[in-house]
């Protein structure tokens, strides 16, 4: 299943984010929404190649939104929460892109930006079918 | 990916969980350890055909030990927290169960423990390539 040297990275963002009194609509105003342009800019401007950026309703995170998951065939997932997209969207992507470059998807604590390094939420390891090393 | 009508299910127990003022050895003495032991003896005890028990280190979900993640090809990941292993061992293999079951490993509302409706730490979805439905 790991014959490809470096399986693509599926970042999830979750749309359906909201932070502190954000109203339930319009959905386009809930910083999760937010989160996704961001990335999705992000990405457009410092190159994102082998990282896919998904959608997500609801990475169980709520009481700590924003939230975004990193994934791939083989690797670590993390889930990372307490994100701004003002602030915080180049971070990520820069995570994804070690978390990319790692073949565990474990990347260095000092190659973590400092927000990443203040709030992974959770992480599971790899399936051990999917397993690399 | 996704050729088989029930993909195998993991569940990922961390070893490494401390509860309260556990002292970080003998690692047997972790609550972790004992999280571990105690699914081992309801899975032998009330089956657990297609689930596989396998010990992690760190969930990353410390401060809210024990933890438990399942995984399966296709499905989401769902990470467990709060876990108590003198009380929780057979509410988690309930849940495992209803997560074989379940074509994308989202049981419905009622089909979940109660310490499952309180306690999921995080989630994370399938993977593009890997998606059923």
């Amino acid at each position: 299943m790991n014959d490809r040297a470096s399986p693509p990275v599926t970042l999830h963002v979750c749309v359906t984010c909201r932070r502190g009194e954000e109203p339930l609509e319009p959905l386009q105003e809930r910083s999760g929404h937010k989160m996704q342009a961001a990335l999705t800019e992000a990405m457009q401007n410092a190159g994102a190649a082998g990282i896919e950026l998904v959608p997500a309703e609801c990475l169980s995170g709520c009481k700590r939104s924003c939230t975004v998951a990193l994934a791939s065939p083989g690797k670590w997932s993390y889930v990372i929460a307490d994100l701004d997209p003002a602030r915080h969207a180049g971070d990520i992507l820069a995570f994804a892109k070690a978390y990319a470059a790692h073949p565990e998807g474990v990347p260095a604590w000092r190659e973590r930006p400092e927000i990443v390094k203040r709030s992974v939420l959770a992480r599971v390891p790899p399936l051990p079918q999917e397993r690399t090393a």
